[in-house]
């Protein structure tokens, strides 16, 4: 009776080829014995207990009972707590570090972000009521809040966007950009976690919008599915490395809108109260108040 | 032997600014006890047991015998059933409800609806079928109907439109918005419930488009990704607020073709075998036959 | 004591017109006994299983020794054996068999096609390394390598699209397009299998890309988000139908940029060094080192 | 090409021989429409919950902290409250209703014998910890109160049969009984929900222990593994059925202990402080303070 | 930076000795690549399928109405078959195969015994509810046949003996064996797979219950807890090893009662009617109708 | 619209009753921030992996290649390394500690502890399957070693008992009695981590064996189900608490024979080569080779 292999010489030599440790070089992340490393399982876990603290019932469990609400914020908020200290200081210790001490150091810090965190989330559900009036007021389809909050990817979108420029304002590095991802493979918005974005923001649709890492939005602020607000170029350094940290990408003043698919590229400045029509790339300034379109197409009939 | 304390006193007061009921405000929703919530799961959940019913064997238990399929079916049909009850029940209490009587009434016209809604299911496949055909015919690289049914995102976001459509028609609020979302979500494909499409409708790729909930479609009309059918702008009322339900989007005739990124808004015309091309911006009725096109791009040898 | 029925004589009729075998047609497809069938949740345990072995600790397990590297690897490539074996074999199948014997061929051919793939991982690793080192030259937000394979959608992307392509050319139907797919849905970004791709190529935020069938791109090619290389038109045969195969899509040559929604139609050439603009719309060939833009858009005051 | 079936003509015949209602008969529930049904895993869920509201921190949720000990004590019980509610109305409507109204009375029954359940945990917790002295003081293997609380069998099997007891006092059918089949599955001990026991009670090991439904324990009583407190006989009525709700089972006083794999059977009286040895069958009353052993064992040297 | 290590040089030898196929011997199995092996997991679902085919409504879902009942039904044995054929297989491969000829007669075989098995379900049931009287009829404290059903751990053991005796009767090796142990666990029931056993069959609370491979026992008998129905003594063959295969348990004939941890042992009659009491020792003969009980016990008062 | 309530006043205040620390007391166990718990999960989890590496194939992973198995083991053993020294911990802190420092010795032992441990595993394989020789060889019904390894109770139990005994060798405190107790729920068998059990060691059907923490085995000893190895009474020391550590267990010479549900009491001697009859009550010293029966029943016939 011969007993046949699924993994035969050939295989077991290609599983010594990939365990090689030159061939691995940068593919293999050197982590430290221990150390707790960034996860994507966890902050989803994170993304999700924070809508479930800031929208009770809209997210998470659906049923809430006044009487029991701060119970469920309660253990929301401890469970929070326990996910994102351990996440922060993943993020701080991604780079290594050097000895005991300075572990220390970096937990303790991670504690204070994660401590400082939470404390902001009751002012960040005020702002981001803000974005869902927003949405509301510019959707003529919505029916309620309640709609908006359930159903419009631009909440989801902003949330994390919220909750990852003040994890990226507390000095945590990795974590912010992989929040933002997590909505960016759920809604298809991508807003780096640098990008400043005042009060009632709203993105209708949002599919391909792309918002830069120096970006600085004011408030009612409206983008449509497709907008770039990118950079044009960036300088290089000696090296020919890019310049990190450079400011980039365009401010966009109070009150403008931008249609869909329209591409605004550069440090430039859109003037407060401005219109930017779909499809168009614009790579100047545009001044307070103005229109921007397309030129004309060309139509024939055959 | 101290205990150190993970939620400490600056935390426990965050949770209880969190459970302030005046902060609270939207951001929670108020429900009856016992009523079923919008569930986003459980939404899913139908999405996929209407595909498994729809397409045996390509989504759901992938192993089918003929001689069994009927049972499959069968317990299939009887979950839907369950699940959507309860999802209606859910839409329809939304906004609350008066008293017993009405509750009783509402339970009623959910049980009704979902009913309904299965009885069409027999017809459903039948249009889901020729939007198959119309995606295989629009495909050279398309090897078979299967091909198309297991893996082209646009019968995933046009069953989940055939569904949310059928949903509102039959008179439920929200739950139709949130399939829509989920296929979204999942494709980058934005249907609004309310948007009426005919037969052999096909949308390649997808990603980024956009259709507006008065839009109305003709039979075997194709789209490329990122093309937007969507409203130019919306009247106000007095105070300021949309107007809600007005037509604003396109009416695509029968055989029209949109090429990728197209831009088309408002309650304009795009008549019979017309054909958009890519990227443009259209905002006036495009006569039957004519096709319109970007003007001419800049090119530079630097 | 009466019993109410959740399931009633209407909807009963309702299972018999579902599971009438004139109804079912192509929307049920007669897979031969015993034989698996294309999954999607072993074909993302698949995605994941090559992930976590070309990126030991990216992905997976998130802690790895470097003494017991090699055991997780072996594990890994072991399952990812199996698996791969029966959804290649699923593949093969897909159309049906003739009999016995044509199957045991068919079995023979999937395991050696599974055993054919997982050798070429450690060149697939090295290949893969030059899109991170590619992906982080051009984005100065990028802060390190781990960085990139931890959240730079464009990984993800281009990691399932060399999978899918090694399994293409190794002659497997339908799995590789339902691994691209996934990709899809994941990223937004939308690469067929057929697509020859080659080193150091990055796509940057991503969504809405549409790489074609026959595209070919050279080394060191960047794309930007909503670029479609695309296919202008395609011959039908005698009967209407698209001719399959030809090549219709774009060559991009090496060191090429596209900016972002820029639409890239036909069987053209963009030559070595070229950059095509944001939004603009091209069919022709671009000749080596020039740049196309999109013409002046208008601005007006109000 | 012919396609093998797994489910032959034969077994469908089987499917239909199984599915007639004459075979059915008693081995099927005969349900009203959407009345919960007795559930193993939500009573699972229930023990569970209880166990946690009642040892926090031994049981569930492994980490408590002092400072949100609340939070999750409230959120258990709010969960406890719903899963009991439904699972007693489930008991109360297993043998059927006959209108609305009086399903009506029966929902309200249930939320009042809920809410009535858990005024008594704080109660029954303090019954426990007796359960837990005596276990300790009775075990010279015990290290600490927590290892009881942890690992020993009575403690779990005991806080089963003090829910059940109670539940079977507020007038629940059939629930409490399969509450108790939980623990004799767990921990081989099967103590009848009917049975009435004091404060300080212990089972040392407890495997194939018995308590039957009319028995009466007094305080300070220590069982061993094997023990039966069971029924003689029962009387037939005329029909030759056994009189149901008989006292048939034996009163044990205070300070009585019971060795190994003795049976005491019928309403007999074990007197306070009363010894009954290991292996005996004891059917008469036993005086206060003496002592029971089984006769001289044979020994004989081959 | 030094990396502390999780797993140092003395665990790595010690994988090498755990790994080493000279001190693996028998602790490992030599199976046929490809071939599926005895797998719990799937033994629970499969004595699970059956329950629930058996005992529609009282085991798995809960709910279910007698429109769909059959469909039910249906999906359920058609995963029943796909199990068990696998499972059956497993076990007449359990000690290798010779040859690819030889496997396909398994196969076969396989797929034979599990349809032979399902034909008798029906039959299996009708016994089975016999049980359910005799469990019914002989407990005062039973209330309905649908609590024996659903609490009684007598019908679980016996309901997993039925299906092992019949799996045996069939042909399968291992199997029988297997399912018969996770009754034993779950019950504390230890019922050999080649005992007969007659109809009308209860045992009281059950833990510690014994009944060997030889046993064969009538109609009406009921057995208590820790009755053992055993061997006495087995002969060796020349190679001093137990030889197979001979009666050596108890013949037990209608009617009889045994109590409470009696031990019956040896190839020995129990004559109809008789009735066995508790914690005896019997090794002879009983004649028909004959009562046998424990000697008196020794009381002394200190 | 009147919100009806799920959580009352009435059960607002039973929560405050449950959470007040006076009621809490014992029933609560203050942990140290951060330290891990006994935690039942983690320990079935170390006993599986463990069982996996002992025996691979018959537990865990069904398939098994020789090409892999070490990567299998290895991975395994990394696991149990990882979860072996965090439930040790875990019971190394169970009392609590004083300050960092000692907090930080616990932990280094905890590692060394789990090293040690496993460096014991390939003697434990031998000697466990000394037992399987002797399961095998005194059951005639026994058709294979593999048969004993995948289906007979003693081999689970006694695997639990040699891994707790070896742990508690190790200085664990209460981790090892949790695992005796998680084969005591699957077995109906109760081993004292204390007791010190040879090889060649065989307990038959096994529910209700108990053998206590003082007890002393020796080689090729065979029990019968529902046999004691207990104490017969124990010192009480001055406070009347029970004198922990004494030996009060017998000691069981080689080639003893314990038939079912035998009682073995106290510090007594059971001779090499003894026999013990079923149902007897042991207190005294047994001679070598001696056989010890029940003494005659009593038969009447009616």
């Amino acid at each position: 009776m011969a007993t046949q292999k699924t993994i035969d010489a050939k295989l077991i030599s290609v599983i010594d080829a990939l365990s090689d440790f030159g061939s691995l070089q940068n593919a293999y992340h050197h982590t430290n014995d221990g150390l707790p490393f960034p996860s994507g399982t966890s902050l989803l876990e994170i993304v999700e207990l924070t809508r479930e603290i800031l929208f009770p019932g809209y997210f998470g469990n659906s049923f809430v009972d006044s009487n029991t609400l701060k119970y469920h914020i309660g253990v929301n908020v401890e469970r929070l707590n326990a996910c994102l200290s351990e996440q922060v200081l993943a993020g701080l210790c991604f780079d290594g570090y050097a000895d005991e001490a300075e572990l220390e150091q970096k937990k303790e810090k991670a504690r204070q972000i994660s401590s400082d965190f939470i404390s902001q989330l009751p002012a960040m559900r005020s702002v981001l009521m803000t974005d869902v009036v927003a949405a509301y007021n510019g959707d003529p389809a919505a029916k309620s809040f309640g709609e908006i909050i359930l159903c419009y990817p631009t909440i989801k979108a902003v949330s994390n966007h919220r909750i990852a420029h003040a994890l990226l304002k507390l000095g945590v590095p990795l974590i912010p950009r992989m929040i933002s991802e997590l909505a960016h493979s759920e809604t298809g918005i991508d807003i780096h976690p640098g990008a400043t974005i005042g009060e009632y923001f709203a993105i209708d649709h949002g599919t391909g919008v792309v918002i830069g890492e120096t970006a600085i939005i004011g408030n009612h602020v409206k983008l449509y599915q497709g907008v770039t607000l990118g950079a044009k170029s960036f300088p290089l350094d000696a090296d020919g490395n890019p310049i990190k940290d450079l400011p980039r990408h365009p401010i966009v003043e109070d009150n403008v809108v931008v249609y869909c698919n329209a591409t605004v590229l550069g440090r430039i400045t859109i003037g407060e109260g401005a219109t930017i029509g779909g499809n168009v790339w614009v790579t100047n300034d545009v001044p307070k108040g103005e229109k921007v379109f397309q030129s004309k197409v060309q139509q024939s009939s055959k």
